[in-house]
């Protein structure tokens, strides 16, 4: 059984690699984040990590449940500035989204291109965080049509997340298929707008 | 000058590059495409790859364009599957879109993944093509819209695009943000309809 001190020292290796992995996606991206650096970063062997974490997919993670946390507020707040009636607060999330993910680029992408984020994989508390965000969508849904099935309101806020996130996706990409930057927010929001108002489908 | 005979065994390797690269990316993925794997595979010098390629990503470019024709065959039978009025068109091209993103997975993430298929960066011909491709959807937008300006044109087609590939992308990955495989084809479609009937935004 470890001591005391042992356990204190892995919790704080543990606080410095989740804070160094952050700066390093921030900055260069997910693909760039490698043990061997981040050993050196963190003043320790490389071993030493994968005795914190199992796979440096597991750290990813981590730092993934920090920018979702981030998301959320940051979407609260979107919210708050467009509040009024639930087409217009899912039109806020939407732009809110695209805000986000423009002002943190690369730790968005790296929600979608880390491996095991896909649901299967992921622990049950990452996918707790993830349908947190979800319920914002379905509960807006669900306040504009009462009477539509619970499936059904899933299935449009996925349909509202996806397709929202397929503009962003392209337009910062800067893709000749994508809409252009400064168009982004009012074509999402045109685009929400239409969806919103699906009662049957 | 090169003589004849320099310039047709080059012509033989490009095209044997070509296919080989193909090959690799359909099975693999466009990350996997290596120029040691790919000399040794094709039976000549890294140094030789160079000389017929300036880059990597100008072959990848070529399979790309082979992809985009490909692409575009399908989705004019999908079209005709669909014909009717312009708004079962759109749909019959998005549907043939998921379904081809479905078959050929790993070479249409190719169009996306490489760096070079930016609008900025890439050669004329391949915006052409890629032009070409959007000019089915905004013809089809312009026949239901006849007074829509060109600008808005390209900017709804630009958005029906974009939102498609959004829920083909995460449902594709089986992303538990996404639209779940069964259900792609009908949201897709309610999706496409929504849009097809904006007539300002």
């Amino acid at each position: 059984m470890p001591t005391t001190a042992t356990l204190q020292r892995r919790d704080t290796l543990r606080t410095r690699l989740v804070s160094i992995a952050e700066a390093t996606i921030r900055v260069h991206g997910v693909q760039s984040l490698k043990a061997r650096d981040l050993a050196a970063s963190a003043g320790c062997s490389v071993g030493a990590i994968y005795n914190v974490f199992g796979d440096l997919s597991d750290l990813v993670l981590v730092v993934n449940s920090r920018t979702f946390s981030k998301m959320g507020e940051e979407l609260a707040k979107a919210v708050a500035a467009h509040a009024g009636n639930p087409t217009d607060e899912l039109v806020g999330l939407s732009v809110g989204y695209l805000s986000f993910a423009r002002s943190n680029t690369n730790q968005w992408r790296a929600l979608f291109e880390a491996e095991s984020s896909n649901g299967e994989d992921a622990p049950d508390w990452y996918n707790e965080q993830l349908g947190g965000l979800f319920g914002e969508i379905g509960r807006r849904v669900k306040l504009l049509h009462p009477n539509m099935a619970d499936s059904d309101v899933t299935l449009m806020s996925r349909t509202l997340f996806s397709t929202a996130h397929g503009m962003v996706s392209l337009g910062l990409e800067g893709r000749q298929s994508g809409v252009p930057l400064d168009e982004l927010e009012r074509m999402i929001g045109t685009t929400v707008r239409a969806l919103a108002q699906i009662d049957k489908f």
